[in-house]
């Protein structure tokens, strides 16, 4: 159940799959405070420019799946001004508080027009059942819909709750890349603060999977309070833990979503890096290792070739000496002091599993990070050999 | 025809694959210089530390196939010690006068008895016509053996040329993964001069390629000049061009050979980048470009999919402004001022040829680089899900 103070919806506007959901709709009736983290990339999609300008005044959210908006210059923006400017209209609220996200092909215009066509069945659709039709019609290449909620737990007052939804599946990578997340609650949070707790959250979950090392030109997460719960605002230390706590929950579970549904993938591998020298050293040794696709067709064929893994973090940046190295896949020692452990048949039923945990102790320090990636399949390459067809 | 002074030879010795040359040797007859450059990883193969201790006396070369001797500890080294001993107990050299290469499986012993047996034949079957053998033999995944030649042209003086032998495949990226690359000439070199004249060689061709972005534990590169030209030493101004050259020539005709023949490669793209703020910021978005796998299977898809390269261009780090990029296919004006220019279906038939060229123009300054890449196909999935096995 999301969140109270919100409705969504969604239709089929034909943008560009047929007879499919691709126009979501959400509204904030009870709106409180709001936010946004956005690509980093340089080559920024119109409703990315559009949206992050007005991240602090989400009252409603319009997300389109076929079209990215992205490199289509003054053209695009006005397109965003357009149906920001008519979905206003019908909820009778102002164009600025009307926000944007697309996903799809970079370089092409939205059929706007049918869009704008699209708008009136859109808004009186609008309900608290709508959400899961919403998830739905953001997927382009996932295979499914991807939504968590997590209670709130506070020690006293009334309840609340965080709900999410996303779509990821290719040119996922740190920095976001190729996702759209709506997060809503319906605690009240303090304005000054609400940018720095999706920031830190966004940190610890949807920057630290890949898929393929690429970033797009749209990621958008945003998150908006409603307050409808009648809490008062979580502030500094007031709250905020219990708060964190549900936010990390629910995006960390659409980030293992994201990169188990990920374009062809097969399984879910968790890289750990622990005794980095220091917290940069180990995010590009865990990164480096994620993204190699030597590694992950070895992953994709349960083929337990740990070498490509110390090629991988020989190349990192990382500084470590290599026979103080060990590697664990679960609980079985693999690679002990850089050296190969006799356990090759052991591994290979391990890497038949579909999610497992490959953990790198590189002896050189105290500091650990952890990333989520998956396979490259066939279906990788067949999907991406013509995703614009 | 390999320059005068040199004579190779290859054996079928068992190491991995069964009734294949696996083994090879070359030995300088008449030494005049030598020099090497490694890989840059920090997890360095046993016969990369041999070799790079000893680079500047290579009298002769002994090459394997099937395990990289790569995490192999003291044992490891060991091998190499011994390998080279009893090579050079038969040739009549130092032990230190012996260098290594080996390319394969990382974690792996190799078959130290069954190199050893096999020495007597290789030695004893050493000729002026053993080169094809040897390029055969330092194959893996390679599916044809890389040999290129090229007068040097000097004004006037006796003839001299450069030979070269390659092999590489997968692990192929900047800074010259998995590759091992033998390079002979029999002009004479000044041996304070050598290591830069194959150092720069290596920085606009070797260190200009990739696969799949994955730098191996085992890339070495050998320069040898036996000088049996009998012309004067080539110092800096002195013939260095007309050397340089040639040597150029040879490399880059290795390094195109490499990527072409990439693991499941079936296209050769160069990547050049031109206008960009600085030659770091050049070469950071042209390695971006020709690594992101979102290009790749694009490119292998025949998808005329720019915003890939858009995107790519956009996470790189490099600094431009989105609508002042052009890229060009071939000679195609593909994208124009960052949108598209109406060439869907020109571009769809550029990119079904073998080999074609993305000229990015990022307008930001006066900087250029160049890279060569291969797509990712099926193939390149297939291989490398199961190398090991």
């Amino acid at each position: 159940m999301p969140p109270k103070g919100f409705r969504a919806s969604a239709v089929a506007a034909g943008l560009k799959y047929p007879d499919r959901l691709d126009l979501g709709l959400i509204v904030c009736d009870n709106f409180q405070a709001s936010t946004g983290v956005f690509t980093k990339n340089i080559c920024q999609a119109a409703p990315v420019i559009w949206s992050k300008a007005r991240a602090d005044n989400a009252r409603a959210i319009l997300a389109n799946a076929g079209q990215a908006n992205a490199q289509t210059g003054s053209e695009g923006m006005s397109d965003c001004r357009e149906s920001a400017r008519q979905t206003a209209l019908l909820l009778g609220l102002e164009t600025e508080q009307v926000l944007l996200a697309s996903t799809g092909i970079i370089g092409r215009r939205i059929n706007t027009s049918a869009l704008l066509a699209a708008l009136p069945k859109l808004t009186e659709s609008l309900s608290t059942n709508g959400f899961g039709d919403f998830a739905r019609a953001i997927m382009t290449t996932d295979t499914v819909a991807k939504i968590a909620e997590s209670e709130i737990i506070f020690t006293s007052g009334p309840k609340a709750s965080v709900w999410g939804a996303a779509k990821g599946s290719g040119m996922i990578a740190p920095n976001m890349a190729t996702m759209l997340g709506f997060i809503l609650t319906d605690a009240a949070v303090d304005p000054g603060l609400i940018n720095t707790l999706l920031k830190d959250a966004a940190n610890s979950t949807f920057n630290r999977i890949t898929v393929d090392g690429d970033t797009s030109t749209n990621d958008s997460v945003f998150l908006i309070a409603s307050g409808a719960s009648g809490r008062a605002p979580i502030t500094k230390g007031k709250d905020s833990k219990s708060f964190e706590a549900a936010l990390f929950c629910v995006m960390e579970s659409l980030a293992r979503a994201m990169v188990r549904d990920g374009e062809g993938a097969t399984r879910l591998v968790e890289i750990v890096i622990n005794g980095a020298k220091d917290s940069d050293q180990a995010q590009k040794a865990a990164r480096t290792v994620a993204e190699s696709p030597l590694v992950k067709t070895a992953i994709f064929g349960a083929d337990a070739n740990w070498g490509r893994i110390m090629a991988a973090l020989g190349r990192s940046g990382a500084i470590f000496e290599p026979y103080k190295v060990n590697i664990f896949l679960d609980d079985l020692l693999w690679v002990a002091n850089g050296c190969d452990n006799g356990k090759d048949q052991e591994a290979s039923q391990i890497m038949k599993l579909k999610e497992y945990r490959i953990l790198i102790e590189l002896g050189a320090g105290k500091s650990n990070y952890n990333m989520f990636t998956c396979d490259f399949s066939h279906d990788y390459v067949t999907i991406n050999g013509s995703y614009r067809s």
